[in-house]
């Protein structure tokens, strides 16, 4: 038997004495003995980190909804004054439309458990909500905050993930994005219910398919299999949407744009006819909103705040990037085009911002500038090209969405940092710069192969049954008043009258 | 006496030296034993719970403050140039005046411990703050979140609720709300002063007291007593305002509208005259500026960020309400007017949103759908009525915020879910629907009965005392010259000069 | 020996026996003992502490940013139509180029360790970033939530502070304001190129500068020593940069206004000719913008969120300043103009809030209306002022962040509040109001006698070396059409052609 010294068991005495009294008696006890075991309960701490994680989601989702704004003001500023009416109230219209399908079918068929190809379980009315935890968990293994970081700080902490209501407000303000994209490029020319339709199958089915490869453990974002057509794919990345998000709607805009040819006048006689967008003030206003909407897009896309580090890197790569595409424009435009040409410098800025969407986590600070400066040289260039290529893209959405989108899913394996992957990211691939870059392309590919056509069809078909496009009669005359029977600015008098 | 086995005292030994060697040396127990219980400041966890549940209010209290500016650009864009000025100047003081008068007076009205009439102690300059604990305790008890939800899991931690100026700003922001409805409604005919004087005394006198008895521990709110008239009223539920601010606001600007009379030209020889909005880009934006500020309203009216699952219930339902109000108007414009006016769909949207803010915490997203697409039909058949009834209301402000906040109110009895009451609002009245509708009708004839009369009451004070419209001259000429000699858009041509 | 009472004896069997088992057997612990020692890891508060204090950072951060748009449509809304699009442009550029060389340079120049007078250390591209923590320390000891609150409650706890690409983000939002300040003084007259190089060198050089003698440990913010320079100055307190940013500003612009000479037809035959700005609607918005940054700003100075009281008494603090300097220029432009002119009433808003930016932390409520209320009638008086001296400002911007700026430096002496000091900022420096006004006066002159020589230097310079004015043709016709070959309205008729 061990023997205690006289000492050692008064102060045992004491302090166990201390212990009980605070046991049965809780309110002296908070004076005497603050800090009592019994008053600590992990679930508290648990509670606490999911109401923080949900706060920063359902914050960066707001800022995520609030580049409707920004695309409403770029693609209105950019469009005509008699068009401006039509171009707000598709934005409105697509989005409200898409929050109902997304809800209804999109979530699904993206987060859904499934096959490597389509989600197959709880596909209506988010219902796999709680009963479904392959949803949560299948959607959790793309963001991997919510498991992976602070494991062993955890460990003995039941922990919860993100309310199922708090990931469905902040992916549905990604699928509306994707179809707000396609608005900008089929603008003042399209009938405003054949565009409802579009975005309607557009966030239903399309885009919920290809994001589901990416993000919903399908085909592309998993680690590839031993053998089959699972085997050749795989290992593909995208932190919050270069290709899921921006390139997606940027191939549905490209088909649109085919489909609906140019407006008149914008090609006569061979000869490229500049149409110069009748507000600038909504056009820099919008491209800051949409700036400001990147810091929720990107930085949220962590799906959780408790690493911090991990979110102030990704902010700080969004935000240097969409520096280095404004300049790149500027600089670029300057050199081509003589003068630096405003509606560049404003689409640089956006091409940056799209490129750095993919990589902002896998890559480094200085990485991300030189992603975003190359972005805006490329903006430039695109937009001089798809007007020689004699595709009217009124507001330049393929060049900053579907041509960034691309260089920036690219990027990230050019740029591949095995560092900062596993440090922000999390999500280590293991593959090299290069084999890391194949996976990547094989990715765009992929996307690219089953968008475009898959768009082309549903594009034809309304053609072919409602018709697409105006009358060149209220073409010239303008959508606001032959679609809406409104003017934008009635009080005000027009240079073309 | 109890004898314990050699080798449990072995073990007792083993760990109360342990703990004794941690007591008195706290740095070593720290790399020994890292979870020694003395590294757990129980007051530690409560002090990041209010420091989280503060980022949480006072974001959501920024969001609501930004819907100033959405006011500002809805009112000033759906009226006409020449009073541009006059609208944006108003919503600056009436926002600068509400926040000295809430500081000085209406707070203490609202929240004050008092009858349940209204508040009568630490009635200026919130003076109540630390020393009048009542302030405190019956404004939580109007947002359950702050003591009910997680009460097991916090019994033993000293709970402190959110700091009072967190809870101040958060107020003051609603009730500047309240006062800028009135703006729109009166807007292009009323003097700048008595404008000014008007919302003075709404904020200060009118609204606090309604306030007091639906969120400061009121007649409104309370369970009903045994006997008396406190025994007809109570269980009356309003989570975010659409009866403690929308309503409010209508019921004020109906009389307004009353008192001033229509717009010169409105109504000529029997028929009414559309007098477009001269700036369809700054309501769109403004109504997009709204909807994310709504996002404050309702979601922030937690007051607490711990239970992440309500605030995501609360934001995706008043998503929801916003994009189904936007169809309704749309589809019952395209129905009744032939071509979807877009004024119609931004007043759709608005409507939507105000009707849900009410329910959103006591209805399923379902539920919400419906909430808002019956708000949306109803804004469009409000403004055809009060058109029809000579009611000149230039932006549509009791449409919207009357006619929508009285149907959220009264929604809530409707499509009252009990299982949403108690796990999002915790707020449960243990009503049926049909009870639930019967306590918020009386709330809102109540309401109704003090409001309106009142607000009558002052607008026929102030029209007696300084007149409350501008000469007819300076009406045609419009109020910016008059009132400002200012012009909002001097670089530019009018359409009607 | 201490003889133990049967009872006693019993009830400490039974609770030790209860701890054991729960030592031993975690996970029947965890139902019977739900809150064993075990499960709670001082570093999971730390981490969910350091993730929340990042969040609101990063969040105060994107206001602040947000500024961004606020100034570009301040600006343009209030200079002529024909310049709108250069307006906008140099907004964009100014803070691309802000971005790279406060990365590049600036940062190191402001937290670096070095001297009193500037930072040596870790000097380029952030690269003393986690291995010199010196500028992290440096920085902490400027915001002293970081450290000094809430000591006593995390004792305990291995505390990492705030990550360095959240505090870098939040800088360069700053210094990026400065430079924006500068925009709006010299507009419609000066070439963009010339504004690009002053810039650079205002954000990689100048503004680090003094901003290292006040938040980077240097000669003004520091505790005086006892003999040299260094006893003169010191304690000299900036909460969230009256001086820091908006006077440097100033006195950067007040140099520019010199060298540039006034805009052609401002000042006729010894006449003030007043030049309306363009869009009152862009002016309106861009201040509640700049409002709404504002509560970035200020409250997010904090640079951590634990103390919710601090940053909500800062945030009512800036929100009634910002109300009272409306309301005191608005009377103020009433009494002296006759009408309240509407520019006015912006710039009192602005007034108020750039007067309330130091000392929001350091004095009561009460202190913070009339400090407000002053700068609203201040900067009324400062713009009729510099238009009698011939100092052409086209947008008020010397009143409001010149005068303003030092206004509010000085408040924070003349209304110091120890008691607040002690408990919003917990950077009390001991000083009575007389004391602590002389230390503000000192830093004032200080950074006035160096930043206006080195900026004046920095313009005329560049007028030697390229020219900073357009030429008269060019500023007649407008900058826009001259500089980028745009127009920002070209579907509207000018009043002017």
């Amino acid at each position: 038997m061990i023997k205690l010294s006289k000492p050692t068991r008064l102060l045992f005495g004491l302090v166990s004495g201390l212990a009980l009294a605070g046991f049965f008696c809780p309110a002296w006890a908070q004076d005497a003995a603050p800090a009592a075991p019994a008053a600590i309960d992990p679930a508290a701490l648990s509670a606490l980190r999911v109401g923080l994680d949900t706060v920063w989601v359902l914050v960066a989702g707001m800022l995520v909804f609030w580049m409707n704004a920004g695309f409403a003001l770029v693609e209105s500023g950019l469009c005509q004054a008699k068009n401006c009416v039509n171009i707000l109230a598709k934005n409105f219209v697509v989005f409200a439309l898409s929050t109902l399908s997304f809800y209804v079918i999109g979530w699904g068929l993206m987060f859904g458990d499934g096959t490597p190809w389509l989600g197959t379980s709880g596909l209506f009315f988010v219902s796999g909500a709680d009963n479904s935890p392959a949803l949560g968990s299948a959607y959790a293994s793309m963001n991997p905050f919510s498991t992976a970081t602070y494991e062993g700080v955890y460990s003995a902490i039941n922990w919860t993930p993100v309310p199922l209501w708090a990931k469905f407000f902040f992916q549905l303000v990604f699928a509306g994005t994707a179809a707000t994209i396609v608005s900008g490029a089929v603008a003042e020319r399209i009938k405003f219910s054949s565009f409802i339709w579009f975005s309607l199958i557009l966030v239903a089915v399309i885009y919920p398919i290809s994001g589901h490869w990416i993000w919903g453990a399908g085909i592309l974002g998993s680690t590839p299999t031993e053998s089959g057509i699972t085997a050749f794919f795989g290992n593909f990345r995208d932190f919050a949407g270069s290709t899921v998000v921006h390139s997606v709607g940027g191939w549905a805009a490209l088909a649109g744009v085919i489909v609906l040819g140019p407006r008149l006048g914008k090609f006569k006689n061979g000869k490229i006819q500049p149409i110069p967008g009748h507000n600038m003030t909504s056009a820099a206003l919008g491209v800051l909103i949409l700036w400001l909407g990147w810091f929720g897009f990107n930085p949220g896309s962590t799906m959780a705040a408790m690493d911090g580090s991990a979110i102030a890197h990704v902010l700080v790569n969004t935000n240097i990037a969409a520096c280095t595409g404004t300049l790149g424009a500027l600089i670029t435009a300057w050199v081509l085009l003589k003068k630096p040409d405003f509606s560049m410098v404003l689409n640089g800025c956006l091409a940056g911002l799209v490129a750095i969407t993919a990589p902002c986590a896998f890559v480094t600070i200085t990485s991300g500038a030189i992603i975003g400066f190359i972005g805006g040289v490329a903006v430039v260039l695109a937009v001089i090209f798809f007007d020689k290529v004699k595709l009217d893209d009124p507001v330049g959405a393929l060049s900053v969405h579907l041509v960034n989108g691309i260089w920036g899913t690219l990027a990230l394996g050019l740029f591949y940092s095995t560092d900062i992957a596993k440090s922000v990211a999390a999500l280590d691939t293991g593959l090299t710069a290069g084999g890391q870059f194949l996976a990547q392309l094989k990715g765009v590919l992929l996307v690219g192969a089953f968008v475009f056509p898959a768009s082309l069809v549903v594009w034809y078909v309304l053609k072919a049954v409602t018709g697409i496009r105006v009358t060149a009669e209220e073409e010239t005359e303008g959508l606001d008043i032959g679609e809406h029977g409104n003017e934008a600015y009635p009080d005000f008098t027009s240079a073309h009258k």
